[in-house]
């Protein structure tokens, strides 16, 4: 693993459990772990289980002993991490967003195509696709329960920055970055609304605003932020963006909106999803993410009505290896779901979901939701990553 | 109608509504209200549409353009003009709970079989059996939606008297009112849950509390509060209960649980049920009176879940005569619902529902909880309301 | 009153209830109620309680006993009446939204101002502000409780016609209704979002649909219709949006997002608002009228949680004239308020709100929504209603 | 570790991620599992992390390498091994019920006293306590911010039996488990009751039901089902109640509740509890177990409303070691929690909590309410349970 922060964390957590919960063909060992800082990163393996420590992730693809690379830093190192394992003959799975740009989230797209004639495998850390509400929720609309889709209403909600003296993190820098709202939380509603629809985004017209605009420098400050002329007061410029609102369409003509902010005061985490189809319609928010509101137009008007399902259930999505009904999951579980399907897929030679090629569509999606912002809303066209990949592989 | 005050006030604007909204085969005419303060029901008069007002309950027996009484006194005057209402050959509906004892319901009741012989028709004002939902769930159950009946759980909170310094009214002594939550409240959920299972309480074990033994007479206190030796600081005792629990049996085998309090800080007018079957179960909050949960246990396992039907639709019962879908009522449309049906009963010559006899029962269900919690919650049973009429008539 | 149908039916309610729930200094008089077909206008008139019908609009103008005319007919009849009354010193009450254009809107407006000198007072119907939890939300704003305005997320879901073969009725169709779920459930978003921010939209990019673009004529279709070239085959073309939706920002820097759709399956009357501000949010749902979410962000962290405020104390803002708390009310009371504080105002010589300026000012940003979605979502301004109104008179 | 099932697994989650999450003084190793079976217990140390395996819990005992014995075995066989564990000078952590008797409860909770004077230390597994939202409610009241305590109502809902063909497992005898619905999950909601008022039952009255008399023997019924002359049919006598309600009185003047059955269709695992005092009151629901509804009625009355509160804050219980704000966390950990207390205890010298007498409170409570079922409901004293072990130790 490199990178061993936030993510880090979660990841290491999935990886020690997985082979506790679920029966797979493969035995999970956590090998190493690599961070710039080397006595953080040994405070880190200590912490996170890992066997081993390095601040060298050249190195790191080199050892012998390690079969995939599980990449949890920050977006803009993605692209040089993630083609060099894959050119090394390691599967991969990276955090998401895939990239801080679509040229960079291209080039993986293209560098995992190869690699994966070779059999080497590559998925993009979406983690929510493995809440089970969500999985769930995908086989309903697959089996065409909700019919034709008219709308998608999704927003991810945070507030975590509300504060205008909170400090000047580097996710509040594009050159860290690559966005704010936009490709931190934006991506999941954007890769979730096309992963359960089954379709994609192919149009939208977007609205940007930073409220805070300069912020404290954090304690410690690195990564050259002084030097670049911020700080003078011991403020610097929040360089990406606050709050990203985008409407857009499907290609199959459903209509959608789409909002990530860090800004709706009192709201932690509160990624909801809405979606009406012609026979019925689904809802879910991640604060209570063990539960799936689902109306079935098809009954009887007299007994309609939303229904808290709660996904607990043995045939629900991964729920038989878990406890009784009624004993809920948290946060952490869907990545351990996660690398449950990654370590399938790549002891059955099969390709992980979502792929490289996925993740390039959302960055596509999150593309245009930037130039539009930046033209006054314009309305701008999402490119098909298979296009984009191919061009980018020729 | 006699009586004026918060009932009055809400069986009037039923009978002001009810041929706006129905088609009924007779026109109501609010002829006269009653009350024992010639400024007071005069007043009231004007406020709540009533074209005529009078001091005197039996001189309003006597008029000859009265077809139908609504009595909405405090209980402890129940019986006496009920009887006499239906002596006079007047259709009559009382308000719940139908008197403060068992004899007078008795009484009551069997006066109440006596007239319906001549064609005079009575009915008691549990009005909660006609929000929509609660008749929507009386329908659910009668076409065993929900299988057997295991599990009634039925609370009413309420928390108006938590200050200690909120004033003796009548309804906090038990010479007017009988009893306190018990009789106030409780009586509600009492017929609600026999109503709705179509069943009746055959035993009982209770637990009964005064939270606050003494409180401010109220500011020109009356009905010889004082001269009962109260007050001599200012404060007089409350002689009813703040709260009574009890656990019951349905003669078909369901376990229930009731509560009733006015000590439930921050519950206003919670009327919670929950009914749970082989089939299926119900939940239903007062606080929430356009829903109601539904679960279905017939259904497969993965797609199960308490649905909030929103208790709006065309096809739901009263409905057709309101408004669109989503377009909600409130709490004082269960009284227009009331005496629609009452109106439509007489009219048909038909008897309307609950009689005296049904609110007898509940009356028998109250009496039981009483003596159970003066007697250490001594296991109590319930007669039957029909022998005790018998016994009355006898 | 001009009109006597779903409208109709519910100002009817609120003008026949306002004396007996409210104080006013004037008692309602329901004189007389005109409608075009004679015998239809004759059983409204019955059953909604009017003393008198007629079918000429201008004869009602004429007459010397009728003070206020409450229009709640379709909107392109909305401006001819509304001038013609205000002319002949009517009062006015005109259901939204205000006109089906915004020339007409503005002349209306214009109107207004010049009958305002006279002494003459006109309001728009825009009810869902006399939601006690919408008053108390405006009053939390007022009271600076949420702080800085950041974000706006407005929605209004039904789906009534989600089914292709509901009949082509004349809210369908562009002549009569302006637009479709924009016009119809669009405007009360935008005049709630300005109403309780005290702020104005300036600028939006939407994006709009109509899902089904023929239905069946409706039984004894008049109007027209089929003389159009409609209904050759029984179905004529929808003329107007199923679903609207639109990005917006306000003067004061907030983001907002609206969406007004009659495809939200499941959906029955979701009017569903969220404010987030630097110091506190609230939400609301109009299926659950009786409640408010609150957010007070300057309480310590580890007791901060929405709050479900259950508006029914009596120092919420109409509740003292109604019920015990917890004894909710329902969608027809908003209309109520609507008439106390009108006829509260007439009676203080004061100017009732909303005006008709501020109605001009949410048809400015619905025709600004209509160009924008026309014009591949561009960016385009929402002029400020006071200086189009001052170019109208002009 | 002594058994190796359900919660055998939750436990063994707890034990291999605590070191991970926590800062702990000490290090925690998984020593060996104890089974009676070889090779499930074989598979069971595999599974679940274990270094070693064991047939012989008192060979467990009786190796230098193991500090605690973790029992997660049914209720029949905690006291002797606890006892034996206590005895050898292991530190003991015992699932609940502490034990099928109250007997046997209290010769625990005597051992566990001479056991502490030697610095052994004990606690029973009341997981529940562990909850962020039960501990932050238990700060709260604590903090007197609920004020003087009025009522708890407590409810434990399953409904995994209702079928009544499913097997007569364990679970569902006697002399396995010493009772059904009450001691399995009704004990869960007599701790926390007790734990959160910090008060305790005095008294009970009760009611109890099997509503489905017989059911399947399990394939491979072992523990003498069938020679106990039930299984001709191929069905066994289900020998434990399948719901007990019952009422009680806190020593400190509350009135209680409590409900715990298998029959609440529909019901997966709701642990649900409301608390009123005079100064506010709480809500919470084990379905939705990173909320607690918190009502503070020192409050503005326009104000107050049940406050969701997200307890993912990092000033909430626990959560500093966890995730971000609005992350959730799941059932599993609140065993983690319980052994980072525990580990935190030992090491520190302290005894942990709830003590085998906090538990053997519990169990009296139990007892009594099997008494009271099986007298008609009459009621029944709980003695305390210091006296309790001070007989026991005499």
């Amino acid at each position: 693993m490199v990178g061993h922060s936030f993510m880090g964390a979660a990841h290491s957590q999935a990886w020690r459990a997985v082979n506790h919960v679920f029966d797979l063909p493969a035995r999970v060992e956590l090998t190493a772990v690599c961070g710039r800082d080397p006595e953080r990163v040994a405070a880190a393996a200590q912490r996170l289980g890992w066997a081993d420590h390095m601040t060298d992730w050249r190195a790191l693809l080199a050892r012998d002993d390690i079969d995939l690379v599980d990449i949890c830093t920050p977006g803009d190192s993605h692209a040089e991490i993630a083609i060099a394992a894959l050119e090394a003959g390691k599967h991969v799975l990276c955090e998401k967003p895939l990239a801080n740009s679509v040229a960079e989230a291209r080039a993986m797209a293209a560098a995992a195509e190869q690699a994966r004639a070779a059999g080497v495998r590559s998925a993009c850390g979406f983690n929510y696709r493995r809440v089970p509400a969500m999985a769930l929720l995908r086989r309903l609309i697959a089996d065409r329960r909700l019919g034709e889709i008219r709308h998608v209403r999704a927003a991810y909600l945070q507030d975590w920055i509300t504060d205008p003296e909170f400090p000047l993190v580097w996710r509040l820098r594009r050159e860290h970055a690559g966005s704010g709202a936009l490709g931190d939380i934006g991506a999941h509603i954007v890769d979730l609304a096309q992963y359960l629809t089954g379709d994609r985004v192919v149009g939208v017209t977007a609205l940007s605003e930073t409220f805070v605009r300069t912020r404290p420098l954090p304690a410690g400050a690195s990564d050259g932020l002084t030097a670049r002329g911020d700080g003078a007061d011991g403020r610097g410029e929040v360089t990406v963006d606050d709050a990203t609102l985008f409407l857009g369409r499907f290609e199959g003509g459903a209509l959608a909106s789409f909002e990530a902010t860090r800004f709706a005061t009192g709201r932690k985490n509160a990624l909801r999803l809405e979606i009406n189809g012609s026979l019925g319609s689904a809802a879910f928010d991640l604060e209570r993410l063990n539960e799936l509101e689902f109306l079935d137009a098809t009954q009887p008007t007299d007994e309609q009505g939303f229904r808290r399902i709660l996904v607990t259930e043995a045939d629900h999505p991964y729920l038989s290896a878990w406890w009784p009904p009624g004993h809920t999951l948290g946060y952490e579980h869907s990545f351990t779901h996660q690398v449950r399907d990654l370590v399938a897929a790549v002891c059955a030679g099969e390709d992980p979901t979502p792929s490289f090629t996925d993740a390039l569509q959302v960055q596509l999606v999150l593309d245009a939701v930037e130039r539009s912002a930046a033209a006054e809303s314009a309305w701008t066209q999402v490119p098909a990553a298979g296009a984009a990949v191919a061009e980018a592989a020729a």
